[in-house]
């Protein structure tokens, strides 16, 4: 009797601790993605320009290209897609983008469409640079936090952008986006570094 | 006169200084591709995989899809290529490939073809990963001292892998690349990043 109450105490005693355990792992599970350093802004609220995107992780280069949409396509060039380290190492951490996560899109021509290898495409010549910007506390108004900018169609570069209206990019990415306005079915390298 | 002889004396000593200039710096641009640590190979002389190459420097994602190859396409897959970032700062500094080079194809599957931004190709699945290395100390025999492996084309990827026979590879590579073995004509971040 004396021993059968020591065993419930301890029982008790474990499953307290096992609850403390598990709230813990909650609430930091809660605060796991933290802001990364990324966008900065000028005095106007433009989004500058952070150089340094082709050493970012790539993530997929889609293409559309003007033969397969009757010459028409809304964006004939590949992207080159490239998300920022920091950020990235959020994702792959937990699974969601952070505040401050960048996502650039560098866009370049089909250029050669003959090679030694077959008919296809390769890539020609630099012609825009755009950005996603997830930030919630900035843009708690815009879905998921996000905007979305343009550095021009032409070398050089523009240094600042403003934010597009957000009926010109993220009703898209609202609408067909497969995870937080960012199109992960067409980024099998996220997919895959993303936590099982 | 004798201050004619004087500049004279001057002129002498500042155009062999300039050739000192000139002769040095010949001898450090000969010098200045530094070989860069890279490759492991086992006792068995087979490549080691290294891993983290999808944090390399992307440098294209060249595609020949079977559409556009009768069904038969050599390469069907899109070709994500990267250059390890010691060799790319290299290359950035001295326009030229370093020993110890590395550079990653990964082949991903083309996935969906038709997507809100209009009709394409897009990332599918993982199908492979192949690895070409420079080393002309190692592979004095081998054009270009380029060297070129298969880790195989399904997940996972193998761990090690034998150089394919030169005429597996480095014969096209010889024929149609523009520069030492690499096809660069279709890769323009390498020539944005070459030295003026």
């Amino acid at each position: 009797m004396y021993s059968n109450n020591i065993y419930k105490a301890i029982k008790r005693a474990l499953v307290f601790a096992f609850g403390i355990v598990v709230v813990t792992a909650m609430i930091s599970g809660a605060r796991a993605v933290e802001r990364v350093p990324g966008p900065q802004y000028d005095n106007q609220g433009q989004l500058k320009r952070t150089d340094g995107w082709r050493q970012w992780v790539f993530i997929g280069a889609p293409l559309t290209p003007n033969a397969l949409n009757d010459g028409k396509a809304a964006f004939p060039e590949f992207h080159n897609v490239y998300i920022e380290p920091k950020a990235f190492a959020q994702y792959v951490k937990t699974g969601e983008f952070p505040n401050g996560t960048m996502i650039a899109k560098e866009l370049l021509s089909v250029g050669e469409t003959v090679a030694v290898s077959g008919n296809g495409y390769f890539q020609g010549e630099f012609q825009g640079l755009e950005f996603a910007v997830k930030d919630t506390e900035r843009f708690p108004d815009e879905p998921g936090g996000w905007t979305y900018y343009s550095f021009g169609h032409a070398l050089p570069y523009t240094n600042v952008a403003k934010a597009f209206p957000t009926e010109a990019c993220a009703a898209c990415h609202q609408a067909a986006a497969a995870e937080d306005m960012v199109f992960i079915q067409y980024y099998p390298i996220l997919g895959d570094a993303k936590p099982k």
